[in-house]
């Protein structure tokens, strides 16, 4: 039986503050969760729609569908809901190839950027404050469970840029094709805002790289930024590992 | 004055069948129809919610809020919305780089797979008979104003590829990696549906690749279709053009 108390504090979880206060977060869908409690992170708890099959091998606690639909953060609840733990931050790597990104807005973004940093075998991600909660619903949704796989820290990113030694790459309009650029097996790629790109100051402390067109791609446009991580990251492994 | 009947026609656009029937889609968005405005699509009207900045250089009529909420495809109007006709397909090429898609079925991935054969340079793009219509309103949405410089072609994949001279690259799990695969300059990249990939009957009719993976990736998923598309086509015009 869970709690009326109990099913208020996990829909409270659809909020950054009530997600930092108890360190939880939740995601959704039969498929994610039972991927996620593959990975590392700590489960606290599985709600299923009665009715519903059970997860193999996972307690479940069963609520009436009218309870999953008050708590679900999803248009439809998909009738399997879990608590995780939020797990507490590694040390920062020093000697790989990490991402880095400059307020990513966007959940979804975010989410693709996490699946495709985990496809390409980066294990951190280096975020600006300012950047969107890698824990809000959607990006949960969005990232599977990559999440589990791939560590993300927030961090003032002009003071970790400073103290880095490893080699920056970041991305702007009109800077050299990624084509022409020698990229060492370890650095930090940096990705800029949906808007803004990547801020000037950030811009002047390393190198700068893109991903030229070959249409008649209007100069207004750009790339969306998760589609450009996930080209630039196939490069970077292609000509570093595969050459 | 916009008459009930010209606002009922406009609404009735949401649905493949009366687009097919009255030739005619739909464009929401201040942006994607200036942009789409300086493609060669045909432009039938533009209507603006009272009160709203007119775009420059373009007629326009003014329709009320309540109006355009009734009309408008998406759950916030944006206030501008624009009836173009559908051009007429052109004829179908056969010496150039082409994207065909097996049954995709998401309006958004086809959208963006649009949108990334703009910035590569593919001008058509060959859609199985059962691939999502291009006019959806959210495929419109997500290609923006790529959507006029881009000729989709529905046609039975099978015939087509019987006939084309083209070589064949179809995606498939566990296919040789696209790096150690030398691309021609001018082929058929073949992407297949979300969940089935491409069919088997047109996987023998050529070569396959993958994109290697060098995480943990579990060996159950796979990449989007349409980030996948977006790396195999920066990696075709890189390795043919760039070396």
């Amino acid at each position: 039986m869970v709690t009326k108390s109990r099913l208020k504090l996990i829909k409270s979880l659809s909020r950054k503050k009530n997600r930092e206060q108890h360190q939880l977060f939740v995601v959704e869908g039969y498929k994610s969760i039972q991927e996620l409690t593959q990975t590392n992170l700590e489960l606290e708890q599985i709600l299923v729609k009665d009715g519903n099959h059970h997860l193999d091998h996972l307690n479940v606690e069963l609520i009436s569908k009218k309870e999953m639909d008050q708590i679900s953060m999803m248009k439809t609840a998909p009738g399997y809901l879990a608590v995780f733990k939020i797990p507490e931050e590694l040390d920062l790597p020093n000697d790989e190839l990490v991402v880095a990104l400059d307020d990513i807005k966007d959940p979804g973004n975010l989410g693709t950027i996490i699946r495709m940093c985990d496809w390409f075998n980066v294990r951190h991600i280096i975020c600006s404050l300012e950047t969107v909660d890698v824990y809000n619903p959607k990006c949960v949704q969005a990232s599977m469970a990559s999440l589990g796989r791939v560590s993300i820290h927030y961090i003032d990113l002009k003071e970790y840029l400073k103290k880095q030694k490893l080699p920056l790459y970041a991305t702007a309009m009109n800077a050299p094709s990624v084509y022409k650029t020698t990229l060492p097996k370890n650095g930090i790629l940096l990705m800029g805002n949906e808007s803004a790109g990547v801020s000037p100051e950030l811009l002047q402390m390393g190198n700068t790289i893109s991903i030229p067109s070959y249409g008649a791609f209007s100069t207004t446009e750009s790339l969306n930024v998760a589609t450009a991580t996930s080209i630039l990251l196939a490069e970077w492994r292609r000509s570093t590992i595969e050459k």
